[in-house]
């Protein structure tokens, strides 16, 4: 079973890298960009389980470890193999 | 219209980073975890404009600048306002 787990930084939170990108994209001739916005996009293999027990165990992960909660949120999918 | 980028590593490309998850995530006590892939996760916003060619925009924006396609691949989807 496979978690792909999606963060990304709370509206109103600064993201250089994001900014950055987006000055990259225009120097290259990319006119049509108005924001970019970086996050991170993870993968977690599961060891075959109940639905259910998964999607509780992959919401701690992202609580306790995954996503810093104060300035990002996270969304998940599970994926049955 | 806004873009979702999701880029990964390709399969066999060696990835320290979601190594230390997966390691950090035993220590706290997850014990269904068989491996990590870390990846980004990109939003970007775009002008209004036909989805064709925003489609075709995206793509090469992921050949140019946002993808690593030696060692990355991407996949990405477009949605309207």
């Amino acid at each position: 079973m496979k978690a792909k787990v999606y963060i990304s930084l709370k509206k109103g939170i600064l993201d250089p890298q994001g900014k950055a990108v987006e000055r990259a994209l225009a120097t290259l001739g990319f006119s049509g960009v108005e924001g970019v916005r970086i996050g991170k996009y993870l993968e977690v293999e599961l060891k075959p389980q109940e639905a259910e027990t998964a999607s509780q165990s992959v919401k701690e992960m992202c609580e306790k470890l995954l996503a810093n909660t104060v300035i990002e949120t996270y969304r998940y999918e599970l994926e049955p193999d």
